[in-house]
């Protein structure tokens, strides 16, 4: 099994106005390949810091991936770092510079400067990465049966390197063994509810099987991970019966979201789909129209924030807006049946609620929603408490109205 | 100056299939009462893993910040190894205990299993941390003028721990001198071309001031540190520079974002805003309607992905969409006119593009957005082209969205 240590660098880390998406996404993919991660690090960026974390990681793990600290400004320490680290010096390297300038002079169509120049500058000792979406070369180090690559901090270069040769060259240099996972979606129970049915299901798992419990706006996604890429068979045997004990609040048996099932069954049923929301203030909608394609299945939506909006483009009575309030079940089945009709969708659904910080009353208190469905057949609706703050409110929502499509749709 | 690590536990960080926002956050949280952050580690729910980490960190940092394996199944281990690292056994804690009952029996109403009662056990060397949010205590253990903190990493119950608890704790136990930041946030300039900018008053700054570039999303934040805290006044002198020298891009002088910056000009201007949306797909309406009480300017949105809601809700012409195309100026302006006169809004903004990954065309390709604004006084567009992935071209025109907003709203 060879191991890796992701280092991420820069200041903003630390103080905390960046999130590190990187990472998990590049563990992700290190890990389909067959490689674990010992550890994720972030440092700030200084000399010291930077040196001691490449000191310290190398003893344990035999892939080092570097990202951050390559940009133009004066912050940006990591390349002139990595030339004294590795033995080497600076210097231009031709076709990273064919890429500023082209970079430059094609797409921002802006003069070049001399600090973009030495953008093209890389330590003598390196194989370049060439970066096909920015100015800043990546890094490939080989030195004592150990790995080093430096990559742009920012997500889409670092991805794009990644893709196009860190993982096939990594693929080529060491032996490996897949690691194998599998994962289901569950609704509708909470963690400990699953693992108390899945005790003894746990106490007869093979003892290299290990089994993970990740829980996640109200859903629970069970994990079984094998790290000898050889017993497949096994892993599968041991899937199957978990889908059993969990079928009552199986959703799906493959690691997706909610949001990408629902568009996989609508698009398989040939239906379409409409949106009316209002606590959830086209965050559902946003879930849906992040999947590419899914314009073939989502014909659109209405955030219906003000309760004009309600009547008069999702044509909920006035009547029912004084009398139940825009908070109420009914309100919910109108939007859903609005945006349905509105559109000529194949089913709406709807969302509305109180999400906090302020609003809330003994009745309808902070995380009340109502989420309505409506198809030809049918029009229903249903209430949920969450208790948490707005951010975790409008997720949770938004992900129990997919659930609730999911259940009443065809 | 006390130094703090933050460790987050759990295999989930390490093969990518959870992001990590709980570190960001407290960095942020620990940073404004003058702590900082050495390093952030991930490690797997591994006991030697977690064990070395405790050994490491607590050789360089004053305060260990440690999230995650506090759960009630098999894979959490945190607690029994914290119990023996600090030379303690697992006693159940009554405060706990009590507060597990209380969440089953009043809050989810459901039956109280043996595995969530172990939720109250804690280290007996420790100090409790209630936890209000869910059933996992969190633990304070003061050792060898160190302190070390075990909290969940479920992100609400860590938030809630931190705020009430950990911070007034670490403030009382510390004498710190508060660390300065200066923020403002540009728009319609690169980070080289800033740095261009900005070379002669980089030469100057007082050595104890440190400058960053933070580039996200096609804006630029530009933060100045000051860790000797009684220098609020220099701080605040070089920053008065910095605006003067960036003020041709300067969106706003304090660190919010674009959404929060235009809420609050909404606001103060008492205007309201409707949005159309066709490839954000909503997220410009999620970003608005995430600040609390967005309701007080924000009407509504449509998400018209199909072009018959373009032209029955939102009353495109039928022509313009065919002649030209869904994705064009002249459709974005019909948008924003739509949404603005459809809501009864002071200001209508809208996009349409093509967010990829298919869908381009020569003479629109991928990553071409059409924006649109409108007020009772004009109805203008313009067009932008981003080049990146699905999901930062989403996020990419939101934002260049709400800056076109900014820039034409009274």
């Amino acid at each position: 099994m060879k191991f890796a240590t992701i280092i991420t660098i820069g200041d903003e880390l630390l103080i905390g106005q960046t999130i590190d998406t990187n990472s998990a996404w590049m563990a992700s993919k290190l890990n389909t390949i067959g490689i674990s991660i010992k550890r994720r690090i972030a440092v700030s960026d200084q000399w010291k810091e930077i040196w001691s974390a490449l000191d310290e990681e190398s003893k344990q793990a035999d892939i080092i991936l570097i990202t951050g600290g390559l940009g133009p400004t004066s912050d940006d320490i990591t390349k002139t770092l990595l030339a004294r680290y590795f033995n080497g010096e600076l210097i231009v390297n031709q076709e990273a510079l064919d890429n500023v300038i082209d970079i430059f002079t094609h797409k921002l169509k802006r003069p070049l400067l001399e600090r973009n120049l030495k953008q093209a500058e890389v330590p003598s000792t390196c194989k370049v990465i060439p970066n096909k979406r920015g100015t800043a070369p990546g890094m490939w180090f080989d030195q004592n049966e150990k790995i080093f690559v430096s990559m742009p901090g920012v997500p889409h270069e670092m991805k794009g390197m990644m893709e196009d040769y860190v993982i096939p060259h990594i693929q080529k240099r060491f032996e490996l063994t897949p690691i194998l996972h599998r994962t289901l979606l569950t609704a509708g129970i909470g963690e400990s509810f699953l693992a108390e049915l899945l005790i003894s299901f746990e106490a007869h798992l093979p003892s290299e099987i290990k089994i993970a419990y990740l829980p996640n706006y109200g859903m629970v996604r069970i994990r079984l991970t094998n790290a000898d890429g050889r017993a497949q068979e096994k892993l599968d045997a041991c899937f199957e019966n978990l889908k059993i004990l969990v079928k009552d609040y199986l959703v799906v048996d493959r690691d997706i979201s909610m949001q990408e099932y629902v568009a996989e069954q609508l698009l398989a049923s040939k239906k379409t789909l409409a949106i009316a929301e209002s606590c959830t203030g086209g965050y559902i909608s946003h879930l849906i129209t992040s999947i590419p394609g899914s314009s073939r299945f989502y014909l659109g939506g209405i955030t219906s924030y003000a309760n004009d909006v309600k009547e008069n483009i999702l044509n909920v009575p006035k009547s029912i807006l004084l009398e139940k309030g825009a908070v109420s079940e009914e309100v919910a089945q109108k939007m859903a049946e609005g945006a349905r009709l509105k559109t000529g969708a194949d089913y709406g659904i709807s969302t509305t609620g109180i999400m906090g910080p302020d609003g809330g009353s003994v009745e309808k208190p902070v995380g009340m929603v109502c989420m309505g469905f409506s198809s030809k057949d049918k029009t229903i609706s249903a209430v949920f408490q969450f208790r948490f703050d707005r951010k975790r409110n409008i997720e949770l929502a938004a992900i129990h109205a997919l659930d609730f499509l999911r259940k009443n749709m065809g």
